[in-house]
């Protein structure tokens, strides 16, 4: 089987950066098929990108090599990381972005110091082509993980941002607006299964700002044009939308807002 | 020979909703080439995205799979669909967005109902992810388009674009303004040829607003700099430009603007 | 080897122009691994384009063919060429747009005149699918270069952005503004050693608007948030930065100011 790499960052499209990157990979890894998450992630965003990949990662099939590089501190003694976890594979900076993969109870992190992998010279400010698109493409070549370097354990992670039990309600965040303008959260429906043992959708409201929405609708389309919905979006997450509107106008909500989750008395 | 798979949708270059698609059709047709036409249609612009696969499907090779995603009505009874026309295969939602391929009076069109072919479970919110590209990495792997569902005859169709003859005039639209602002209309060459027969390019005129173009010229560079002139465009359909400038700003002219085209006196 | 072709335009990502040049590419080079430099350069902006080609193409292997269509030239008399340099291949129109291929002294220069290698019939506005795309989809498949055309001698060049010594300092400019607020040069570390032998990083001054910044750093993260750096860049030139900043914003430093390269004293 070909590898499938996907590749993360806040290069932008308007340099050459990201299509180096892919010439690396290329040049190491021939077989390689690419693809792009998204490049768009504002400069130095870490968690905007941790998130990214948090959504994206679980529909890629296992074997999965996935390159992210937000790497604000690059050319200083940040670690270089590459980690099996979800059978998948990640390889980053040590800044928090590969969370996701970190919060694999069964993960295998390793630190990049072997050079004989890396593209020599290595750059101060380059470390996306220079360190780690090689070891993504090696590591899509079939090297072993351990190849890279030292195992390690105390991997840098950010700010859990995971949705928390308070007074019987679950409270998470707008992580997300997307292009339609519908409000992503982090409220997965695990965490709201577990809040709610046997609660049915029609059992819980949603609360965003000062809007309360009365159940969780099945699909965009089931209301009226205009209604304010939470629905259980495709990445198992709850999002709120408007139909055939964009809700984050409509309701002026914003990343980072509170979304509260809680059983209708 | 393998599969050559294009991919237009409305879900922009920002969130990671291109690149999942990407991964389902590499997970199923993992020799897949995969081109995207655009993400950047703005969301449920269906008619803008439906003008891009006319424009861009005669270009590619037959055989190739068109995978469109514009679908304000996700989750609604509206039904998916596949089609093979052109000797090419289309698969998308049965809005509109594949009327290109419907006009092609030996379009054979398929309703997709078969769950084994796609991703499962199936969200209420993408089906891009769970049904259109699941269904497109399958006919890229050889599945016949039969298998898909049951072959139907009332497909949703846009209302027409096409330009029409009134008083001895061909009246049309722009349809777009490209990058460097010309005004691309649906006056395509085989129309003008029908309305005027026997006419060369010079014994022709085109209004647009206010300005009349006399002739109809062979290239951008034929002449000077400013120059307003009227150009059988790249796709077959006629276009107007200004030498060296953006017409659309030069003259006012906007998406939607009548455009006209005359026999000279 | 599956031949790898790199492309880079004006066409912008919201049509269906850098579509279709791939459609072509891989009609008749189905092997063919295609990477994107940039499509977001401005409208006709040929200087810009050869400068992003010039960054990125040393950093592909060899065998590359880079298709590079910036041509506001198209149906004009202008010439179309393939170019051998750098032990890769480049293909584009006669404006300087291959300006750092042309600038190897054992570049061979081809004019493109053989129609059989032509998309069929060639338009008048679409070069990029109809000449250069094909010819580099053949170049991919191993025709010999010298089928396309006669060698000519005598390519148009841009008038050239190289940096000067002028009263013992190196004087050169500000190429790009990236994504990140780094102010990126033509200042080439082989003209630095050659201007200054045997200084060190430390022997140097910088100077770019009213700023001088003594010595020049080993990377973004060595010196405190905020600080004003000149250090040597990815792409081997001279870059001017902010640690943790947007250099460009903070110093007001654009696109074509001067930047000097002096021997502390």
């Amino acid at each position: 089987m070909r590898p499938l790499i996907t590749f993360v960052s806040d290069f932008g499209l308007d340099d050459w950066f990201v299509a180096v990157v892919h010439g690396v990979l290329h040049g190491i890894c021939p077989e390689s098929r690419i693809v792009d998450l998204t490049h768009t992630i504002p400069p130095g965003a870490v968690d905007r990108a941790a998130f990214v990949i948090e959504a994206a990662a679980p529909d890629f099939p296992p074997g999965t090599v996935h390159l992210a590089v937000v790497d604000p501190g690059v050319g200083t003694a940040r670690r270089a990381l590459a980690v099996s976890a979800h059978r998948q594979l990640f390889v980053g900076p040590d800044n928090g972005l590969l969370g996701w993969a970190l919060a694999d109870p069964s993960a295998e992190i390793y630190e990049l110091v072997e050079p004989k992998f890396f593209r020599q010279p290595v750059s101060r400010t380059f470390h996306g082509r220079d360190v780690f698109a090689p070891v993504a493409a090696h590591l899509g070549l079939g090297v072993e993980i351990a190849s890279f370097g030292p195992r390690i354990y105390d991997p840098v992670r950010l700010p859990p941002t995971d949705a928390v039990v308070r007074d019987g309600q679950l409270v998470g965040q707008v992580m997300r607006i997307d292009r339609f303008g519908n409000a992503l959260t982090n409220l997965h429906e695990t965490a709201i299964a577990s809040a709610f043992p046997g609660a049915t959708e029609r059992d819980l409201a949603v609360v965003v700002g000062r809007r309360r929405i009365e159940g969780v609708a099945r699909s965009y389309g089931d209301a009226p044009i205009g209604t304010v919905v939470a629905i259980m979006g495709s990445s198992g997450r709850l999002e709120v939308a408007q139909v055939g509107g964009a809700v984050a106008e409509y309701l002026g909500v914003g990343e980072g807002d509170s979304v509260r989750v809680l059983r209708r008395s």
